[in-house]
């Protein structure tokens, strides 16, 4: 067998201090601790979701970038959010984030773009299926449920076919401090028929509502590239179900006036089930 | 200038796999993306927080270890938890977990020990003031929420000095699945004057109360390691406060079927206020 290949690699002193503090604490050799950092890092230990903002801080209009696209992509290669003052919907699909705004458009932002609100991980999946025969928006979620193990855990889900039928919002730019049920009512809505492409998100627990958008959020990405935006409704006669299981939540909060300073004491389920269900029954 | 010192490590075949694919996704080069991930791993980056388990989950009676002593070590040296089947209160202080039980006594548990929740980080003071004539919980809570800048940051709060008079409570071992506050209800309170000692925990935000136990949740260690528990009164003349805070959480969600199963879409704060606050007002 092959000896393992070696690490060749400067450090800063500050990094130095920091491991060699960490073997102290924890008795690990330099050479775990190395190994144990990188895998924890590199998220190959657990399966982590990395989270920008909360959405009890969208809901209060804050969505002033709290981080870039370049660091959602160090994080994770799938996932959904959205860009700063609300302009569009944001996919994250193999590595590659998509805005899709309001005009019905789009493009790949570039790594310097600022994002107030991101969920991203890198996607593995735990379980595969096919779903027959998905009459709905609620038909499609109760399918998903049968999928999971836990209402506790927070799952990625990709789905990949022929949508017969989906319907879709976009956000539209929005004033910084407007609510997120305002925004949302001047969202714009797009329907397709007979459009390959992937509905990526979450299942995200009841108990995690302030966190992030409770229960399915997915958004569309056509295969194309051309349309996207948060599914509301949906129909398809044969879709490929990848599930990601997790049960690991990093959280990183803004650090700008407007988060700091927002009223998030309030429960925003009932904001969220407004702003994000849409207008799902008028499909 | 001294060249920076060189990491000589050997690492398996999968972890190179995923610091290759992490260098192709972001565009650093491997020796850039192996500081970032030690940084990012060793918390140099961010102040941040380590949590293992929910406060829902604690309300609901999930008491079994999700984690070990040794886990919570690697992730911080300050902090506070409870033990399988609620048996005592933690702290963690300097790099050290303690355990204070329901008979009064403290010791060190091994780092095998499980601990089924867990608050940590690794402590470095941001604020440092002196309080003086502090006349109450509910007076130091004041003080200190005048120290912090946003309710919307973890805040780790650290406060040294001679207590006047400390009145603590420890939870008792309960039977799996008995809920918190039935738990609370039998545990013991002890009370202490003109005694050295630390006061250590954290002030967590409203938003965040299905994950951490919000306001502030201050668990005492005397100097002399002999006295702990969760702090429901206190009094003393001088008190070094040093504040930490926090914009970064990392939440590991325990994956053993006590948690998967556990029905966790209540609001915990009614369960979490009469539990976490027992007989406050009987000091």
């Amino acid at each position: 067998m092959a000896s393992p290949r070696k690490l060749n690699c400067p450090l800063p002193d500050a990094l130095w201090a920091a491991l060699e503090a960490r073997t102290r604490n924890t008795g690990e050799t330099l050479d775990q601790a190395v190994v144990r950092c990188l895998g924890e890092a590199l998220d190959l230990s657990r399966h982590s979701i990395f989270q920008i903002s909360t959405s009890a801080a969208l809901v209060k209009g804050v969505y002033q970038g709290a981080a870039t696209v370049a660091e959602v992509k160090r994080h994770g290669d799938f996932g959904l959010g959205t860009f700063e003052n609300l302009d569009g919907e944001g996919m994250q699909l193999d590595g590659n984030c998509f805005q899709a705004k309001g005009d019905g458009s789009v493009t790949q932002p570039s790594d310097a773009t600022p994002v107030p609100f991101w969920v991203t991980t890198r996607f593995k999946a735990d379980r595969t299926e096919t779903l027959s025969e998905v009459r709905s928006w609620a038909d499609l979620c109760d399918r998903l449920t049968k999928l999971r193990t836990s209402d506790n855990l927070v799952a990625a889900i990709r789905l990949d076919g022929v949508l017969d039928f989906v319907h879709v919002r976009t956000a539209c730019k929005s004033a910084p401090g407007t609510d997120l049920v305002t925004a949302a009512s001047r969202q714009k809505e797009f329907k397709f028929e007979k459009v390959q492409g992937t509905l990526l998100g979450f299942f995200t627990p009841t108990y995690a509502r302030t966190i992030n958008v409770p229960g399915y959020h997915l958004h569309l990405l056509t295969e194309d590239r051309k349309h996207g935006g948060h599914v509301l409704e949906v129909r398809a006669a044969r879709l490929q179900a990848l599930l990601h299981l997790t049960s690991d939540l990093h959280l990183v909060l803004p650090e700008n006036e407007e988060f700091l300073k927002a009223n998030l004491t309030q429960d925003p389920a009932a904001a969220l089930a407004k702003a994000e269900g849409g207008a799902a029954t008028n499909s």
